[in-house]
């Protein structure tokens, strides 16, 4: 298998987040990490356009070619029968809803806020939308310290791929200019997260 | 169980098309419906924020009181072990895969162009918002027009909760300023979509 991403891309950071705590269950992958430059246009080439029409990373790529976009149905895919998805409906529908909520809610918020002021410096033409990601920021991180008070990860008391889609983006929520330190839960949280024996940290330059 | 939507949002339409589906599978759900009226306030009462602290709907509530957001994971959960989740991996991947497009790269632009034009009557103050809409949507119908030129339905040659998800607001984008006519592969999906058996026509007023 293959993956295409970019290491500072959180949502990539989360498929490389899983396959180093898929090295703990019963069947580790043989994934091959293929660098891709967003800046550069890697993603906006023919070659990689045949693959995945919406021209996005991360993507994953079987030996026989057939390809699967979305960082978190990648991240159900790669996990599928490892202890990181619940068996039980309920709560695989519980995984779902906050990986639903990551994409929706809280990465158009937090990760644009970051990309705005870690990549692009914080320009005064940006400044509007930088301010404008602010609120629903904080409104993701609300809901998620709601109920971080009443679990110690998001679904039940052990890790999952929900887990695994929120830390990506929200343990770097500082570098968008949201204070964690409001949020004793995340806090906790994050760090409950980070000091797992399979954690790797995110890449940065 | 319990359903708390508005005939009206796309988000909800998704939960009755797939409820009308269900009817002809092994396992017809007993579902009522609680109507809210979202300008009226009422996903903003406390009441309702103790079920969900995002205050969204759609929102499906168990007899025993618990709680789903999030419309996919609630079409996930209800269609759980029909014909409408396919049982193999990949294909489950893929249906995954979708509707996080939807969520992340289709509501955002063809929801909200649809919301400013057709609720709000397209005020000048949000006509520089629904211009900027434009591209976004335009280029999600491009990748469903890729696929649809591929397969019968977004996931292999069968309806799926996918096509569930895609159907809500695609079918009414031209609400939002989208001629759909420039994709025949999505035309004729719509069309297939809509002449099955159980189909159920998105409520207006």
């Amino acid at each position: 298998m293959l993956i295409y991403g970019d290491t500072q891309s959180g949502n990539c950071y989360k498929i490389q987040l899983l396959l180093s705590h898929l090295q703990t269950q019963s069947k580790p992958l043989k994934v091959e990490w293929v660098a891709m430059d967003i800046v550069n246009g890697d993603t906006k080439n023919a070659e990689f356009l045949q693959r995945t029409p919406i021209g996005k990373i991360p993507l994953l790529e079987l030996d026989d070619g057939r390809c699967l976009s979305e960082s978190n149905a990648i991240l159900n895919y790669l996990a599928a029968g490892s202890a990181l998805i619940p068996q039980d409906n309920w709560l695989k529908a519980k995984v779902l809803q906050w990986q639903f909520f990551e994409q929706y809610s809280h990465e158009p918020y937090i990760a644009v806020a970051r990309f705005i002021n870690l990549y692009l410096g914080l320009p005064d033409d940006k400044k509007e939308e930088y301010e404008s990601k602010q609120a629903g920021g904080h409104k993701a991180l609300k809901v998620m310290e709601e109920q971080l008070k009443q679990s110690d990860f998001l679904v039940s008391n052990q890790l999952s791929v929900a887990d695994i889609s929120l830390y990506a983006y929200t343990h770097v929520a500082h570098e968008g200019g949201f204070d964690i330190s409001q949020y004793p839960f995340i806090q906790q949280w994050l760090k409950r997260v980070s000091a797992l024996p399979q954690h790797l940290p995110m890449q940065t330059n």
